[in-house]
């Protein structure tokens, strides 16, 4: 396959013209490993149409070699990235209006650009690498979809394992082995499980709760292939579910599939977002169901776009999104089913291969 | 147990008197969660002298109620945790002068402070609150403890299970479901499981790399406990060890005992960092330790103090650090011992309780 960080960084050039900046210093770590394949955990990256300089610490020094290559000049820096940088834009010599990410630059560091960094003009930006990231190529949809692989085989791997009198951090631990197991790089977020009542909290953690007969047995967890991640949930009854959990679980699995089949690139978020809402509240359960439909995934496991009554914007062809209603009765318990959803040009493509039929546990 | 929350709230006015400001506003969660308990991914916090607003979403109803209580007014903001703010700060009417967390606020979010906030005068403040979580109570250095026990028992039915020809993933899915099973919450960073040369890059994330016979393995991993987190680091030989390995564990390991026994409140971070770094030097190794000895650590992995050659503050009495030399040759592999450290009035306490001599598994 081609390297694609070449047209990546071609792409960001085009958007640092738009912006009317001579270069771009990316402080996100996503958006680093975007452009340059580093995967690190502390790094600065400097781009400008014609430059690509890279700052990272000594940890990483065999990595970022092995990863990025030729690809930009790459700094160790033995005191502190920002030291590094001032050096580096110095050396250049031509920048003179220098673009930041307003939305991944902490007050503190933007007080260094004032201070250290007082001989250059800053201008903050917005999304200028997200945009681009929005779009999944045929590579990055392929890492995607072997992280629902892993994710959905982890979960097949599990179920069998499920039984009354477990707690919900055993049954996390469980998952978590079948994910590594399956080959997963690491856990995108922490791991929902929850049980009975807790099952309620949208977004719980895990806890020493025991798994009683009859309840709701909630998981939202993902895997990671090459960086890329997946988001999946399902809601299982253990032991025989009772008739209103059939009836909500109902609702859930049909506003899941109606929204999954019936979203659209170009659509609005607020509209995608609607195509669940409305069906769930015509079931009459429109007050449970109080957060939004879905997000955008891959490096990050929350990034654009957004699925929701707040997002106007339309949801780019390419992007890989989560389909995720709910519907959470305080006290009693919730229902989770969530799916990712690749917009193609020929319509939405379900990555997630897991049944949504109910099914009862143990 | 006394609840510690009155009393952090009561310090943080006096910091905020201080500091010369009328209240602040706190979007660190870590920060949220020591000041009120609340546990949840998205929170602002306004805190002054009398009064204490807590302002979360929908996801999260239930969950605040029971671990915030009475302790501040909770507020479940629909559409945006900033709108909820702006309301709030118009009620309340009296506060004039703000500070907020300037390494905690995003440029983005500063921004709202001087446009939709701009009635009010905004101050940055630094570590307002991370100063007072630098010193552990007889509570936090209890679950610290705990961690590290979760942590210690996992290893060791960790490492019964380890083989030549695993995977550094699979030994990564056993140890992390061993943290699970010995009621761990979570994995405060990604575990590190690094074999052979890989062992060598002191940040490695687990691959699907094969362990051979005379590999050194790494494992750095943590487990949580009521939100307290605990850092452990050890490094094996699967099979039997070289001398040259036996050498250069050696030198890790008298060097993590001198400093762990050697190091002291009001020291500097940096006198710290030398008891480590001074005998790897004399060694012949000091080239190939590039990074620092320690942080402290508690509701966060990595928090104040630091000890570095860069640090020149006081350690205080009551912080808890990690201490963990290594010593790491590219190409050929690395060895990092860790434990964490209580600074307590008598001394350094060890919290960590698993041996140092150099173990061969498999």
């Amino acid at each position: 396959m081609t390297d694609p960080r070449p047209a990546r960084l071609s792409a960001l050039a085009d958007g640092l013209t738009a912006a009317h900046v001579d270069g771009l210093l990316v402080s996100s770590l996503p958006n680093i490993r975007y452009l340059t394949g580093f995967s690190g955990s502390s790094a600065l990256l400097f781009a400008t149409p014609r430059d690509v300089v890279l700052i990272t610490d000594f940890r990483y020094q065999t990595q970022v070699a092995e990863e990025v290559g030729q690809l930009a000049r790459i700094v160790i820096e033995p005191q502190s990235l920002w030291t590094g940088l001032w050096q580096q834009l110095s050396q250049l010599g031509y920048p003179q209006v220098v673009g930041f990410e307003s939305s991944h630059l902490l007050h503190r560091d933007f007080q260094r650009l004032l201070e250290a960094g007082a001989r250059w003009q800053w201008r903050p930006t917005v999304d200028l690498v997200e945009t681009l990231r929005e779009r999944k190529d045929a590579g990055e949809l392929g890492l995607i979809r072997a992280a629902n692989g892993v994710a959905t085989r982890a979960l097949a791997r599990t179920i069998e394992q499920v039984r009354i009198g477990m707690s919900e951090l055993e049954v996390a631990g469980v998952l978590e082995k079948s994910l590594r197991d399956e080959g997963s790089e690491g856990f995108p977020f922490p791991s929902i499980v929850a049980s009975g009542p807790r099952s309620a909290l949208p977004h719980a953690r895990s806890t020493n709760r025991v798994i009683e007969a009859g309840d709701f047995l909630l998981l939202d967890f993902g895997a990671e292939t090459h960086g890329y991640c997946s988001d999946v949930t399902r809601t299982f009854v253990v032991g025989r579910a009772a008739p209103e959990q059939r009836e909500i679980y109902d609702v859930v699995r049909v506003a899941n599939e109606t929204a999954a089949s019936g979203v659209r690139a170009g659509m609005s978020g607020r509209d995608a977002d609607a195509i669940a809402r409305d069906y769930i509240q015509q079931r009459g359960y429109g007050d449970l169901f109080g957060h939004s439909l879905g997000h955008g995934l891959g490096l990050e496991v929350h990034e654009a776009p957004r699925l929701a009554r707040t997002a106007d914007g339309a949801l780019a062809e390419g992007a890989v999104v989560t389909i995720e209603p709910g519907i959470y009765r305080p006290g009693w318990g919730g229902v989770r089913i969530e799916d990712d959803v690749f917009l193609g040009a020929d319509g939405p493509v379900i990555l997630t291969s897991f049944p949504h039929e109910l099914m009862e546990l143990g």
